[in-house]
C-alpha cells in the first residue's frame, strides 16, 4: 500500500469503509483518512484550533458572517468539529478535542519526543505539511480564511490583470498550511495536492529511488520552488490523488511580515531553480475533469 | 574573520567598538552584535515582541514582579528596549521597533521571499536559532522566564533529587529559542553557546569539512541530540565563545504540548545517538573561570 | 568567473591565450584548460597512460591501425604527447610525463591525502569527471576507442534499427569516462559536455542553488540518470559549453562486466526517474549550428 | 536480524551452517557468509581474481614464494578457490569463477544496471566495501600482500620508532580494500571490522537513526576519517563483529601514487575531523580477548 509500505506510515486505525493513518511525527492520532469513493479528490480538511475558546470564537466569527455551518459529533482520534465549506465548496472542520497518540510498545520510540519510532521503511514521511487546493478564484477562498480563520497571506501569485493566481496562508511560524492555486478548468472543489514532510532534501532524492523502484508516478521533481523554497517531489498515488513529498522552506519569524507577491513576468522564469514545470502540474486535479484532456493537449500533450 | 569567512555572514554596520551581523535569512538587519572586550562571554539576548502592545505588557508584567529594569534608546537596527537580567544574572532586552532588512543591490536575492543572497561561502548559516546559557539553579530562570515572558518549557532534565539541569524554552512553534543548563563551576551569568541554523544536516558536515580547514576547534558533533533532535556540531570561535551550527530538530503543532521530562538514567545513556559527548561540553562556559580546570582534571584531562 | 568563483576551482597557471584550471582533488598539475576563441567547443581531451610503456604501446597500436597523428612536445603541467582524432573529428592526446600539483602553503590542505585545500567556495567541485562528445555514429567512435585505447563499454543505447545512440566508456574501475552520444544536428566534432564531480548528491542541490544566485542558465536536472546512475545538473557556462556537476554512480567491481543495453522502448521512458528532460538536452552542443534551431521548432520551442 | 532488517541486505542462499547474504549493488551472488559459531571474528576474506589466468599467477607466486595453501572446491557462489594463510593468521582465498547474480521477479531493479532492487528498508547498503584485520605488525601483512597478490599500498601510520601502526591496501581505482592496524592486544588474527558501503552520507545520518530504533550499539561516528576520508559509522553486530558503515572517500586515478604517510604527531591530532575516537575503537576486536580489559581499564574506562 502506497501510503504504508512507500511511505511509512502506520494505520491509525478503522472505522466504516475509512482508515486512518499517522506519520511518526504526528502528535495526534492520525492525519490522513482515506475512503473508500467512487472517485478521487479530497472530503475534508481539518484544522484544531489553539484552545476550546479559539474554537468558540471561531464559529462565533463564522455564523456572524453568515456562513453555513454545522457541528458533527467528530471522527476517530477527535471531538466535536464545526463543519463548513469555503467559497470554491471545500469542506472544511474546525475541532479542538483531539486523542493524544498512543504509542505500542512496537512503535515505541528510541527517543521520548518523538511519537512513534522512526519507520525505517520507505520514504518515512514525519508529518502531514500541508493541503494545495484548485479554486476558480483563489482570492475569494484568501479573504474569506484571513476573515473567518484569522489566517494569514504569506505569498502570492499576482498577474498583470489583478487576478491572484495562487495564494498560501498560514496560522504560524510555519510559511504556509493551506494553499488554493486557480483551476485551469475551472472547476469548483477540486485538490491540486496534499503534502508530507520529510527531514532533510536527501529524504526526498531517496525517495524518488524508492518511488522509481515500486512504479509509482512521479509527474516533477525533485527541485526546489521558487514561492515559499520547498524541496517538492509529486507522485500519484494510486487512488489518483497528487502527493508531495517536501522538505525545507523556512519558518517566518516577523510578526509585521508582509506577503510577498510574484508577478506574471516573475513566474514565467520558471519555478523549479528558473526552470519549467510540466504542464500537466498547472492542469490536472483531483477529481479529474474532462477539461484537462483539452487544456494538456493545447499544451501539446 | 570567522563569522564572515567561515559562518558565510554579511557585516550589517559598525558603531562604537562593536561590528554588527547578520544571516542570509534573518529578516531584522542584525542578529549578531559583536564588540570588543577584555574577555569573552555574552553581552545580552534581546527578543523582539510580537507588537507594541505586546511589549508594553510584558514591560508591566517585569515590573509588577518587581523585576528591576530600564529603557534604553535601542541600537543600531532596533528602537526603544526595555533591559533586565534574568535571576542567573544574563542580560535581556525586550523591543518592538526594528529596522527591516535592506539588501543593497550586490547582495539581492535571486528569490525574493529571502532577505539577502545565498553567500555560497563558507557554511552559509541561515539564521541565528538559540541561545544556551549556563546558569547555577536553570528551573530558577525557567520560572521567571515562564511569569515574565511567557515562554513555553517544551523539555527539561529533572534529575534524581529534582534538580532541573536543563530547561528549553520556546515563545512558538519553533521548539526552543532559549535554553539553561546547569554551570558546574556554580558561576553566574555565563554562556554555554549561541546556535546558527543551516538547512540541511549535510551543511553541518560540510561545515566541519570547513572549519578543520580553517583550523577553527571543533569540540562535539556533527551529532544528533536526544534532547530535541538538534544535528549539531561545536566550535570555538577565536573570540573565545562556543558557536554550534545546528540542524534538523522538529517544531511543536500541539497547543497542549505537554514539557518532555528526560531523567538522570536517561541522560547517562549518552546524548549524541547514544553515545557520550566530551567533558568539556559539560564543563567549559565563556567567559572562562579557573573551576573549570578543576573539573575537567576530575575527568581525567 | 563560472570556473572559479562558482564551481570553485583554482587557476593552475597561464600561457599564451589560455588559463589553466584544476579542482581540489585533481592531483595533476590542472584539469581543464581554457582557451580565447571565436566559437565554443573543445579543443581536446587528454588521457594520461598508465606506463610511459602504455603510451609506448598505445601509440603503436594507432600507428598499426593507420590513424594518423603526432607527437607534440606537451603543454603547461604534461609533456610530450601523441596527437590523433577519433572518426568523428575530436582531436585526442596520450601522454605520461605528468607535473604533479605542488601545493602552494595558502592551499595546503588540512588533510595531507587531498591535492588542495576545500574551496568553501561556490559549488566545490573535486575532480574533472568525463566528457561526453556528440557525433553523427557513436558506434564508430565506439570500435575506434575500444581497438585503439582499449577502453571498454559499459552502457550503451541501441535503436530498434540497431543504431547505436550513445555508447558509455570506461579505462578502470569508474564506470565511464567518456560518452559519445548522438547528434541529432549530423555535424561532426562537437561537444556535448564536461562534467565536474562533488562529493555527495546534496552538493548537486547546493549548487542549483549558487547557479541560481549568479544567474546561470540550468538546462536540467537535479535529476538521476537511469544510465549510469549519475546524480546530475547541466549549466551552460558563459563561454557557450555545457557543464555538468555531477554525484553518486557506482564503480564496477566486475573484471567479466558486460554492457548495459537500453532499447529505444526502454529510453522512451524517461531518463530521470521516469521523467522527460527537456528537448533542447537531447540537441544542443557545442559550438552552435543552425541545424539546432529547425530541430527545436519541431519540439514546439 | 540485523544484517537483513537493518543494512537491508537479502539472503543469498544457505548451506550447512551458513547464512549468505548480498547487498543490492554487488554483482556476484553473495558477499557474506555469517557461519554459526562459538565466538565472533572472520573466517575468512576471498579476492576474485581479474581473470583465470591471473589466479594461476597468483597461485604461482605463492607457491614460489613458499606460502603454504591449498585449492578447495568453493563455496556457494564461487567455484575452486586456493586457501592460504597471511603472516598474521587471517585466512585468505583467491578464485575467479563466480556466479553473477540472478535476480529474482521480486527483486528486480527498476534500473536494469543495478543487480538488484533498492531495498528502501532499513540502512539500505550497496556493497561490501572493505575489511580491516588487526595485527601484531601490520608492515608483515603489507609486505606479504604486496609481494604475493600485488596489491599497492596507498596510506600508512608510521610511528617514530618506525613501527607501522596501519596500512591500507587497494588493487585498483578504490582506495583500498583491505586494511591492517596494530592489535594493542597483540593477539594473532583478528578483526577489526568489515565495512559496508552507502551512496551517502545522509544514508550514514539516517542510518544512525535506524541502529538507536532497534538498540544496536554504535560505537563512534558519523564522523570523518582523516586517513582515506571515509565517512563512517561503526556498530556491533549482535554476533559481536564490529560492523562499519561508510560513505565517500575518494578514489586514486594516479599510476604512479606515493602513499601518504601519517607520523605519531599527526595521528596525535585526532582522527575526525580533529577530534579524538573513543579509547574502546583502538582496543576491541573479535573474537574478544582478556588483555582487551586490561588496556580499556587503563584508558579509565
Amino acid at each position: 500500500m502506497y501510503f504504508r509500505e512507500i511511505l511509512g506510515m502506520e494505520v491509525a486505525g478503522e472505522r466504516g469503509d475509512s482508515v486512518y493513518l499517522r506519520a511518526f511525527g504526528d502528535y495526534e492520532r492520525a492525519s490522513l483518512k482515506l475512503t473508500t469513493a467512487a472517485q478521487s479528490g479530497i472530503g475534508h480538511i481539518a484544522y484544531r484550533t489553539h484552545s476550546p475558546e479559539a474554537l468558540e470564537r471561531r464559529v462565533g466569527v463564522l455564523q456572524a458572517n453568515g456562513v453555513a455551518g454545522e457541528w458533527t459529533d467528530g471522527d476517530l482520534g477527535h471531538g466535536a468539529a464545526y463543519s463548513f465549506h469555503d467559497p470554491d465548496g471545500h469542506r472544511f472542520e474546525l475541532f479542538y478535542e483531539s486523542e493524544r497518540y498512543q504509542v505500542p510498545p512496537e512503535l515505541r520510540p528510541a527517543l521520548k519526543n518523538q511519537p512513534h519510532r522512526y519507520p525505517g521503511r520507505g520514504v518515512g514521511v514525519r508529518h502531514l505539511d500541508h493541503v494545495n487546493f484548485l479554486a476558480v478564484d483563489p482570492a475569494e477562498d484568501r479573504v474569506f480564511l484571513e476573515q473567518n480563520l484569522g489566517l494569514r497571506l504569506t505569498e502570492q501569485i499576482v498577474l498583470d490583470d489583478g487576478t491572484e493566481a495562487g495564494v498560501w496562508l498560514a496560522s504560524n511560524q510555519k510559511s504556509y498550511d493551506v494553499t488554493y492555486t486557480r483551476d485551469q478548468t475551472r472547476t469548483r472543489g477540486r485538490l491540486h495536492h496534499v503534502a508530507f514532510f520529510v527531514d532533510q532534501r536527501e529524504d526526498v532524492l531517496r525517495g524518488a529511488d524508492i518511488f522509481l523502484e515500486h512504479g509509482i508516478v512521479m509527474e516533477s521533481g525533485p527541485h526546489k520552488h521558487a514561492i515559499q523554497q520547498t524541496f517538492f517531489l509529486y507522485t500519484w498515488e494510486p487512488g489518483g490523488n497528487r502527493i508531495e513529498i517536501c522538505a525545507g522552506g523556512f519558518l517566518i519569524f516577523a510578526p509585521d511580515h508582509e506577503p510577498v507577491v510574484w508577478s506574471q513576468a516573475e513566474r514565467a522564469k520558471g519555478q523549479a531553480w528558473g526552470m519549467q514545470t510540466v504542464a500537466s502540474f498547472h492542469i490536472k486535479g483531483s477529481p479529474p475533469v474532462p477539461e484537462e484532456d483539452v487544456l494538456l493537449a493545447a499544451h501539446g500533450r
